[in-house]
């Protein structure tokens, strides 16, 4: 619509994906991996052992037990994650293929752009993990359920292989998968503080933190990236600060979040969707999901509950005098579950969803408020927000305060390549 | 089910509501005030007049314009307020009614004791201020909206009262009226850290905050009753800490919202629905209404939209083959409407509503996660949050941390005695 201050635009290329596969040779028949890199779960023994200063086991034990933590518990699960890892190593090593194991301390550039695959051995944290530093569809990255009764693995190969991993290599480099290119959201920032480090939020019920961005360099940190977007949002008037643009060096897998940080405060904020006209919004926050993340977080905000559902069907057969039976729970199952899979779309799909959670009415409404949900393939929201933050997956919080402007969308040279094997 | 640690219990008594009236002498054919206290809205220009150490005006209108500020706005809502302030105040000395203005600076406990009835000028916020400091049914409370262009009044007189305040009056010393009682919710905390002191969040939308609590006095502060829950909740083995009980000096007019201090982080607890079995909860927050605030925020978060009610629409004619036109605007619009209905009860009502936001469902599926939304007598929440807060009227904040545990329930004891004129 209005054009703001214009920014300087450069065009990287556009790629399709099989250009991609030419370009780094990454044909599904041809996939000949040498170097494989594992990123290993630090499992919450090991977590522990090292907190305790390598103290001797028995002492360590009785500390643990003495804190109310099951140290058996713990052994058991560290040692199934150190099976499952030891029997990959094997399966590759037994295919020739050059294995290096690491953490999440040793797990850097240069290690990851040596390799030809990355596998990561945990839960979809540690795949989350993974994925942080492979900002281009060039390097393949496959998850492992190292520990399939905890967790569901959303992100990794299916369970079944997690007790037959030599399976899964043997497909692999067989040719017997196809690449699955999870599209990810980048994340445009520009006002006055989009420099300003972000902040890990860690979730508190896991004993062992997944700390994911722990370790990177924030000071000058931008997606290498000559593309720049350009806002089309109106400024206010009176706006006279400098404004810098930033491209956030990080890609959201599952999902953006915006938000006032204080759950108790109401977010204002304005938005346009795929170019169209800027409508001012206020709500509870703003949830922007991939197709990955169709199933995670914004799942949870739209899906419908049988108990709605139900009381719709009355609505309905008093608006309508339809024989609609409400308390046929079947009925009311059946229904409930097919409304709920429109919520979810394809990992590979350019578009996002954009959720306005709990949207406060105003009169007369607008178009927007009608349908708070729906896809997009750029959204523009600038903050008027007190004290916010923008979200990425769950885990990384950047200020996002009065006056700043996020430019999401979708760009295949973004995508996360990763694996599907046949069935 | 299970007793925790018995704590004392002294009823102190429970009065029905005509009981309550015979004990104040506040029949309504009988109510003649003699005092009235008027709780005024302090306006912007007054705060800003104030802020600025009340310097010379032409100086004053030069700095406010400096700012981006409307200074004329800022007058002409200023003198509309006062301009009704003004009617109110002559209209009740007509009557012989003794009158006394105050802002919220000198609204304390001995002037309201003194007077037979408080009016509030201003907006829901004043409103909120005035009942922040009646925390029994005996003081009679009549919200006047003095700015009805720009508040709704939810909990105010009609807007028609407001270019008429001298028939408001009539009406009230006639006898013209009944008594509304507007439940509130009581909230006990069982803990450790139950009197440390709350935290104050303001809207930040408001340039003139309404800080509703600031001059409280926290360091001893309980409910006056000496009645006192005690939790059935279940405890975890292990604790053992001291714990203490405390009823909140403040009770809920519109709703209690429990979650994570952070909007991104996902809130862990345990319910129990009027002493029903216990269970865990994973979701985005827990809001929990009264009647009075069953249009505010907990219909934001429940209310369905046509897009939705559209979809459910398609789906049902999928599963039942019925001819249902989920694009019949009208239609949808009318069903939308009825089923929102259903969201909205009585201020009277002895029940709260409560929400459980954004359930991430687990397998297999307790029966509150398909009825996440219900209404109930008593709630009993333990927190399993690492950094979560319980906040009154959106404006007050008290740490609600792993272990604490809340009682919430409504007793005719705390209400909130209004007014209802007759049409």
């Amino acid at each position: 619509m209005y054009s703001s201050r214009a920014l300087r635009v450069v065009r990287w290329g556009r790629h399709t994906c099989h250009c991609l596969d030419a370009a780094a040779q990454l044909h599904t028949k041809q996939f000949a991996p040498k170097k494989a890199l594992i990123l290993t779960k630090f499992s919450r023994y090991e977590f522990e052992k090292k907190r305790h200063g390598n103290i001797p086991e028995a002492e360590l034990e009785k500390r643990l037990k003495e804190r109310g933590s099951d140290y058996n518990m713990l052994l058991y699960h560290h040692y199934l994650h150190k099976g499952c890892e030891n029997t990959v190593v094997q399966a590759l090593r037994n295919q020739n293929i050059d294995t290096k194991v690491v953490t999440r301390f040793d797990y850097k550039s240069d290690v990851i752009e040596e390799s030809d695959i990355v596998f990561t051995m945990g839960g979809d944290g540690t795949f989350l993990l993974g994925a942080t530093r492979i900002l281009h569809p060039n390097k393949p990255i496959v998850g492992i359920n190292s520990d399939p009764t905890r967790s569901e693995g959303h992100l990794l190969l299916p369970k079944r292989y997690s007790v037959n991993i030599k399976e899964a290599v043997q497909r692999l480099l067989a040719g017997k998968f196809r690449w699955l290119f999870r599209k990810r959201i980048r994340m445009t920032l520009i006002g006055q503080d989009v420099y300003k480090p972000p902040v890990e939020l860690h979730n508190q019920q896991l004993l062992n933190p997944e700390y994911r961005y722990l370790d990177m360099d924030w000071s000058n940190a931008s997606l290498p990236t000559s593309y720049m977007e350009s806002s089309t949002m109106v400024e206010p008037r009176g706006i006279t600060y400098a404004k810098q643009a930033r491209v956030l060096p990080v890609l959201a897998l599952n999902e953006v979040f915006i938000a006032e940080c204080l759950s108790a405060r109401v977010s204002y904020y304005e938005m346009s969707i795929d170019g169209g006209p800027q409508f001012k919004q206020k709500s509870s926050g703003l949830c922007v999901s991939t197709g990955t993340g169709s199933t995670s977080w914004t799942y949870n905000i739209n899906k419908l509950t049988p108990q709605v559902v139900s009381q719709l069907m009355n609505a309905l057969k008093h608006e309508t005098g339809l024989e609609l039976d409400s308390k046929d729970e079947a009925l009311v199952g059946r229904v409930t579950d097919r409304v709920n899979q429109v919520l979810i779309f394809g990992p590979e799909e350019n578009r996002m969803c954009y959720t306005i959670r709990d949207p406060v009415m105003s009169a007369p409404r607008s178009a927007a408020e009608k349908r708070p949900r729906g896809l997009a393939r750029r959204l523009e929201v600038r903050s008027r927000c007190f004290d916010a933050n923008l979200v990425v997956d769950g885990g990384l919080s950047f200020p996002f305060n009065d006056g700043t402007v996020a430019i999401l969308d979708i760009h295949d040279d973004d995508a996360l390549r990763t694996v599907v094997l046949d069935d």
